[in-house]
């Protein structure tokens, strides 16, 4: 399988090093908005302009698609998928919908095969959500994550005034992912699932006070959360908060029959890096991409819509043998 | 949907309440071996004799067979599956290759889709399996048992003379399963695994130093393990031990890119009755046979070959909005 990225920042050298170690796997290239001879792969993969993808369009069976949900995914994905197998991590959940459209339009309009919202969640987490809900209807899940960084808090936390450094940690409320372990039903608050720990690096001289406050009253992002900002030097940030660690759980507890025996189905992940994870997850999506387009198929699909034998590069005879 | 059930046992009852508790499905009835008028069903499902099950043929979208995995499911699956879309869940991991293949021609004569196979383990857990592999190539994955109570390994006790009743709990080691947590790929011995609890009930006068020695030393089932008998009244084996609970954990762990990225995927179950949660599921799956052959596939499936989108009664929007 002929595999390309498109957008090569943390997210395109997980999938690149993802694709590197698929023994089923060949990486064309990486096409980038940047001036190609300015990026320098990690593992020496050509790099092309993005200007050039139209050229490759025989020469690609899948192409992952490595760009921010914000705005690059909503025009990059429809576009692309007329041409190419595309997967992308599209993750703006009130938002899915409408991607999911202008993607499947375009795809079918191209005959291919365009899979979003891969990842671990979307993705893993929604996998874990939606076989809980199946096997255990009658029931409640809750979704926990971290402790990890969260990209977008810590961004936010850099626009405010003052500010040349940020990192934010989602923490789970250990005390609430007991109670919810152990069938407690509670539509707990933001407060009780979550709190938010944040490292900031100041300018000198900066009214820290003043930012502390900025933060912990930050609407959506932190006000309705404990948060912590503790202040750190520019080397503190660089020596103990340089990875991208994340994680979480998915729990569902649920009763079946009359209502006495219950059950509870949990799924966790723990990462020592989340665009290495996720780029991993990505390209086990591509390779069904690739299968399912073999196959005829053609339009948009997320993780629900593809049977987990199509993510191995394993016969289904072998699978049985080994997995089942 | 139309779903019957043959075969009514723990299992049989435990699918019963399964799809009565489901908003699509309709349960048209019972089939057994027995003689239907001495079988009496939970919910007042009609009982019909197993002999007349080909009078319903087109009557029932989907058979939902509660058979053993010794005898009846080998002979029964693939009998069942030219006339019927059937599910099993046949568990006899070493003969799953065999059973397929028989199933599968049958199913595909009859122009059915089989779902073999389908449980906890195999079933949840071999999703969990091929899931966690797919995503995380290099790394190493662990499958523990328990706390529960296993039937083969109490019916191995009763076998023993002088033994009145008996009931085998299967225990994963705590240690061993932190340190796989934690990312040990140490190839464990079955010892290191699991231990194996055992409560016994003993003929009055029986010799117990003998009975717990045969136990102890039986190859396969006892010997590889440490294993503790303690031997109980029939009164307390009754208070005590009535419920047949389950559950346990699929851990990988392993690493990305260059290998200093590690990480780990979990997934557990804790069930208070192993058939009523083996029932859901089988109804769960029996949802996606009857969609699949309604879109023309026929033959033999695992839970491997399954969209999750298939499990469910929703919608691909309404599954999109509220899990993805």
């Amino acid at each position: 399988m002929k595999i390309a990225i498109y957008g090569y920042g943390n997210l395109g050298r997980g999938v690149e090093a993802a694709v590197n170690n698929a023994y089923d796997m060949e990486l064309v290239g990486i096409f980038t908005r940047r001036a190609p001879e300015e990026v320098k792969s990690v593992l020496g993969t050509p790099v092309y302009s993005a200007k050039d993808i139209l050229d490759f369009k025989d020469k690609v069976d899948a192409l992952i698609i490595c760009g921010g949900s914000a705005t690059d995914l909503p025009k990059m994905t429809p576009a692309l998928a007329e041409h190419f197998n595309v997967i992308d991590s599209f993750d703006t959940h009130a938002k899915i919908g409408e991607h999911f459209e202008n993607t499947d339009a375009a795809a079918k309009r191209g005959g291919k095969v365009a899979v979003i919202s891969v990842g671990w969640d979307p993705g893993m987490f929604s996998l874990a959500r939606i076989y809980s809900y199946c096997i255990l209807p009658e029931g409640k899940s809750n979704t926990f994550w971290g402790r990890g960084v969260s990209q977008g808090h810590s961004d936010a936390i850099r626009r405010i005034e003052g500010v040349l450094d940020a990192r934010q940690y989602t923490v789970p409320i250990e005390e609430t992912l007991n109670k919810v372990r152990n069938g407690d039903t509670t539509d707990f608050t933001a407060r009780e699932l979550h709190k938010r720990e944040c490292y900031v690096v100041a300018e000198e001289g900066a009214d820290k006070a003043r930012i502390e406050k900025e933060i912990k009253e930050m609407p959506n992002y932190f006000a309705d959360y404990d948060t912590t900002v503790t202040f750190i030097t520019a080397e503190e940030m660089k020596a103990n908060h340089s990875a991208l660690p994340h994680g979480g759980f998915v729990i569902r507890t649920g009763t079946t029959g009359s209502g006495e025996m219950k059950h509870s189905i949990e799924y966790s992940l723990k990462l020592d890096s989340n665009p290495e994870f996720t780029g991993s997850v990505l390209t086990a999506f591509a390779r069904a991409a690739v299968k399912l387009n073999a196959r005829g198929e053609m339009g948009c699909k997320t993780a629900f819509d593809i049977a987990p034998a199509d993510l191995s590069p394993l016969s289904g005879e072998e699978l049985r043998h080994t997995m089942l």
